[in-house]
């Protein structure tokens, strides 16, 4: 097999994980037989240093002719002051809603190796293991009308609109029923009924559909109840849905709660292909170029697109064993050091994995 | 002085933290030579029981006529179905925007007797003390428009609103601002700037505010950093400012932060008189009428009333210190206990605080 692969390295550290990620898909490529055809193309900060926009529209044909996308990190400090529509984030909205990316699965799972890190007690995360899934092309994100506009009083008045339609609703909610069928069968969706009519509906119908899963226990939390049950007590939660601004915050709150944000990836996914499979974590500037970054969460993405956007469970199933395998044998790059473990940088933890595959 | 209070016990466990809470009032007031007229108005699900309405004019307008309102908790799972004009929530809602009441100041603070309680490590959150400013009466809970559409296709689509203008944001800002000035004179203002226009709203006036305010270090985040440096390190945040719903969220995970729930008070004010008093945690409808619910977040609320809503400093450094006092002598309700310590129901929470003063 010869999968198409777009690489969108972004800015920071994105080139230096992505760099890495290529040659361990190249060596579980050699070992399962497949062939990867990459092809790099400009988004972010890069995108708007060379073309002054964040997503040219050659990128976005670029990943809509390949089998799936594999992206680093975009943004930095150097693009935080222009206009909206020139910004890196920007881009991003415009990649998922381009791609119709409706559905963000975001795992947070502590590795056994790293539970030290996190600033909870071990005995609280001591196995957590939550998969978010977010909805990505709706809610507050791209509800209209937006924007800043006067008032009769000569007041400004800044407005988002958070809406969401039954399909809407009814698309992520079963992503999220079958993705808890391959998992541990329990089902919580966040909303804010109590007070939001758009919540109302989002529970409705997610209730609704439940019917059609009997093997799923479906609970709701209100999202503010979600942020403190996630803090109190982690384990509680196998699966969660929730909308998009909510699954900003809560799964940020989750993948916190690991330790090591440096470590978790992440997939987005529409009705077809492609998916893009990206880490949770951001460029971080500070450290751009050092060979100080952590590519892990690039690579556990990597074998994300493997398993999700190509179906090949054993290419992944190799690679994440030999990222576990390389925390077993004691590497850390910086993010995730502690005492006793060797410290690594970038190229030499991917060397680590080289000789763990 | 004879100060007039409005009480709103609500459901659950409610009457019987304000009982003991009435109790350690009159006699931190007979120390200080405060006289209290206490009335008790309907709310909640108990207003609803007997008028049919969550919040009845007729409490609005004891509140109105009061010095200051303490408010208990309200909910319950009997009310839960009912249709949204009729649930305790909206009575809740209704009495902000009735009284007006814009700010809310939701303190997370470690108390070091109870650092075990805490899910976190005791390193991460010793000495935690954040003030988290929630703006109360816009944005989206209070948007237009707002509903269930049906639409064009046939389809229902649900809509709330997230809006803030010029001076909604600024109020609450210089409430924000002036709260840093007393406390270690950082701020840290929350918002989605970077996808949503009524944040960029936000964040343009709550930066041309900061230049009034020369003395306080100004900061900004995103809301799913925020949500994740709460859990990271705690110790870095002062006083949080942010809009309703962000608020909500925050609070909630900064509260829990702490491991002790039960244990937070908070206020509600406006421009003027009255302001409301109330504990973070709700009406816990499992263990009510049982002498379990702990009553020290009730007197809390009850010690920031004095403070902030009736300005008599004195006495409530008294009830804080009695709270304090209790905790060092040992004394704990079910949700704060630990190996070794005394066991009490509220009631006998209530002697050792009237003890300790
Ligand atoms: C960068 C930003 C637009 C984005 C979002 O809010 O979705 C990010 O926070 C994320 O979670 O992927
Ligand atoms: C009960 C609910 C309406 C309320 C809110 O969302 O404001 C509560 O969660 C709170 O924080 O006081």
């Amino acid at each position: 097999m010869t999968y198409k692969i777009t690489l969108l390295p972004g800015d920071g550290i994105g080139p230096e994980i992505i760099g890495v990620t290529i040659q361990i898909l190249e060596a579980v490529g050699k070992k399962c037989n497949l062939k990867f055809q990459f092809s790099e193309a400009l988004m972010g900060g890069a995108a708007i240093d060379e073309t002054g926009e964040p997503l040219p529209q050659e990128t976005l044909e670029t990943c809509r002719n390949s089998d799936a996308v594999l992206l680093a990190a975009i943004g930095g400090y150097k693009w935080d002051n222009l206009p909206r529509q020139q910004r890196p984030e920007t881009g991003l909205l415009g990649l998922r809603s381009g791609l119709g990316l409706f559905a963000n699965l975001r795992p947070a799972k502590i590795f056994p190796q790293l539970i030290g890190s996190s600033t909870l007690k071990p005995e609280i995360v001591e196995g957590v293991d939550i998969m978010v899934v977010r909805e990505l092309t709706g809610g507050v994100y791209f509800g209209q009308p937006k924007g800043v506009f006067a008032t009769e009083t000569g007041e400004q008045r800044g407005v988002n609109t958070m809406a969401y339609s039954d399909h809407e609703i009814d698309r992520i909610a079963k992503v999220a029923f079958e993705i808890a069928q391959k998992r541990n069968k329990r089902l919580c969706s966040v909303d804010k009924a109590n007070v939001l009519e758009v919540s109302q509906l989002w529970r409705d119908r997610v209730t609704a559909l439940a019917t059609s899963y009997p093997d799923i226990e479906l609970s709701h939390l209100y999202v503010d109840n979600a942020a403190m049950q996630l803090v109190r007590a982690p384990k509680q939660f196998d699966t969660i849905v929730t909308g998009n601004l909510f699954g900003d915050i809560l799964s940020d709150a989750a993948a916190m709660l690991t330790g090591s944000i440096g470590m978790l990836p992440s997939a987005s996914m529409g009705e077809g292909k492609p998916a893009v499979f990206e880490p949770v974590h951001g460029s971080a500037p500070d450290i751009a170029g050092q060979d100080k970054a952590n590519p892990l969460a690039q690579v556990l993405s990597a074998a994300m697109m493997l398993r999700y956007g190509l179906d090949e469970p054993t290419a992944a199933d190799l690679m994440e064993q030999a990222v576990f395998q390389v925390l077993d044998q004691g590497y850390r790059t910086g993010d995730i050091m502690s005492e006793g473990m060797t410290f690594v940088g970038c190229q030499e933890m991917g060397e680590a994995l080289l000789n763990a595959l």
